[in-house]
């Protein structure tokens, strides 16, 4: 996040792109989302995510070279991040973010050009802004493809994503250690965050739920006591240098679990294993999906899953998301959660459990360590 | 964000969409962003902002009906904080969310009308989507009109918005008292954060930084020490329940404020009071610009703001913007954050400070204290 913890090295990411452009016949490739643009551009601008109004965009061409273009409030903290020198600025409201984008493509020579776009991400009005004031303009999605490009990590990457999910690991196993019996809900998740906080985690998103709310899908702390016997789950991530995500869940029961509670958990960790079994070089990652769905049917577990796990990195949900349409084949370098979930409703309770894997040439190489038995906040 | 506290009543706010078809001659609008679908639809899902792919969307109709489609993941937490009784859902990856969308447009009988949208805010790809999956369909973008539906807040709102802004002030004055002589940028920012989530406060945002980072736009803080004399600048935010943010600024010193810094911050409240001032019903939003740009000038302070506040709630930037080009009337119930920031280079130091206010017949009434004089953390 600063000048004097170096720069990441975009030129390979750029490559990514320039072989993209080459494989479809592209001029260029422009991106506009929060992790695109931080991914190939080397700079995270969180504005990119809470003012969605302040667009920034990354312009990759053929010939390698690229340029940024943020909103002049950002531009100073863009400098110190990225390596990439051409850094253009618009000024808020007085100028249109898309018109400069147009501006800046005529400038670079590419109208009449080929274009490929984000255009899950980039907002309908700025690709109407686009094409009116480039009237040649030829645009072509390729979301796919630009979610591809990041999908296998350098070795550095895996590293990082691996510190940042274990440093995020240790918030919890610190947090729940200073719990007092009696805590609530909001006790327990603050002081996980705490520890995040002072382990250079900027809070991301944070589900931690005791009871019936642990059946919710993202279900948020409250000042709620948690009685003696209950199940809760907390699924929760930080942001950490070079804008780095963290995505773990884990499941818990305040003082003793009962053996029935104990028995779901160790179900649901088979089902994970059969997830991390299931990852190999070349296999497509909906076998993964079906993996850990054929395991839950074994272990008698109600499975409503639309995927069980996926990619991770700038993105919380990068590629290959693991689900069962998805024929994406697994490639050494990249770095897979695996997320089983299951709700047992008769008993209001969810179980929830995510771990971070790599894919190795000799199959999956743990990233962090799967819970063993059920976590406790003491009674 | 629980059945036990109660639901907001969605129909007032329907109404203003329904105010708005009958004024643009619409037959439904739908709207798709997280700040919009969680305001009419009265339930917040984070995962809109977290994972982008996974659309959520109301539907309003001229009759007053209203439907929202959400993954299925969602479906539980929103039947608890929404009273609208049509919730409809997709099942992620098996169904593309847009094509759903279509297809309740159509069951809704839609088809061939004319739908307003928020085409700021929907992905380019959705929209494509929609237009070929419903051949007769005439769309309408409406962003500027649907934000101005939400400029004008109740006054459970307003207070909803005060609680939450003293409550995040709260957490930063406790925060320093608890702060040790020597302390790191980081520990500040977490003993802050530690507060406001024990408050209730979900993480939304932290800039934190102290010396030349102060500079930057948005910086983060670090685990870096802050020398006597230094001046730090925290500009921060939350989330809490029903979704209202927060969102305000201060700046501080480590141990004594020198006399130059002290008139630095008392000439940039001097702007603050200048735009505060200004807010009368009936006047264009512009108006606050310039006289708080007017005083900076009077005041001899370095001014290279795009805008100088906000509308609040939840999102974080609403309508009306404070910025020169907006001719948007202030109205009573509107609520705005003042912030002004100056930048002085020579001496690597940049000063925020921001507070909440409503508009109300007889001008600007406070929500929150303005700063006296510059925050201390011990030296």
């Amino acid at each position: 996040m600063s000048s004097t913890l170096g720069r990441t090295s975009t030129a390979p990411k750029i490559e990514r792109l320039r072989r993209l452009m080459e494989a479809r016949g592209l001029d260029a490739v422009v991106v506009s989302s929060y992790q695109s643009v931080s991914y190939f551009g080397g700079t995270t601008v969180m504005t990119q995510v809470h003012l969605p109004d302040r667009l920034g965009f990354l312009v990759a061409r053929r010939d390698g070279a690229a340029t940024l273009l943020f909103c002049n409030i950002e531009i100073s903290q863009v400098r110190t991040q990225t390596d990439i020198e051409d850094v253009r600025e618009y000024v808020e409201f007085a100028q249109d973010p898309t018109v400069e984008l147009a501006r800046l493509l005529r400038e670079l020579g590419l109208v009449g050009g080929s274009i490929g776009l984000d255009t899950r991400r980039l907002p309908a009005a700025s690709l109407a802004t686009l094409q009116s004031e480039l009237a040649g303009l030829e645009v072509v999605p390729i979301d796919d493809e630009i979610e591809l490009a990041q999908a296998i990590k350098e070795p550095a990457e895996i590293e990082a994503l691996e510190r940042a999910a274990n440093v995020t690991l240790a918030a919890l196993e610190t947090g729940l250690k200073s719990l007092q019996p009696g805590c609530t809900e909001r006790q327990a998740s603050s002081a996980i965050y705490l520890n995040l906080m002072e382990s250079g985690g900027m809070p991301l998103f944070m589900v931690f739920a005791s009871g019936e709310r642990t059946l919710q899908g993202h279900p948020e702390s409250l000042a709620a006591p948690m009685p003696p016997g209950t199940i809760w789950r907390i699924d929760y991530g930080a942001r950490f240098e070079g804008g780095i995500n963290s995505d773990l869940a884990r499941t818990g029961v305040v003082g003793e679990a009962s053996p029935e509670q104990a028995a779901t958990l160790a179900a649901l960790r088979a089902t994970q294993d059969a997830g991390f079994s299931a990852i190999e070089p070349g296999r497509p990652a909906k076998d993964v999906f079906f993996a850990v769905r054929d395991e839950f049917k074994r272990q008698g577990l109600p499975f409503s899953m639309p995927h069980i796990g996926h990619g991770m990195g700038i993105g919380l949900h990068e590629f290959p998301m693991l689900q069962p349409a998805c024929d994406i084949r697994l490639e050494v370098g990249m770095v897979l959660n695996i997320e089983p979930m299951t709700l047992i409703a008769e008993r209001s309770e969810g179980y929830h459990t995510e771990d971070l894997a790599a894919v190795t040439e000799d199959g999956a190489r743990l990233l962090t360590p799967p819970q063993e038995g059920l976590l406790r906040i003491p009674a």
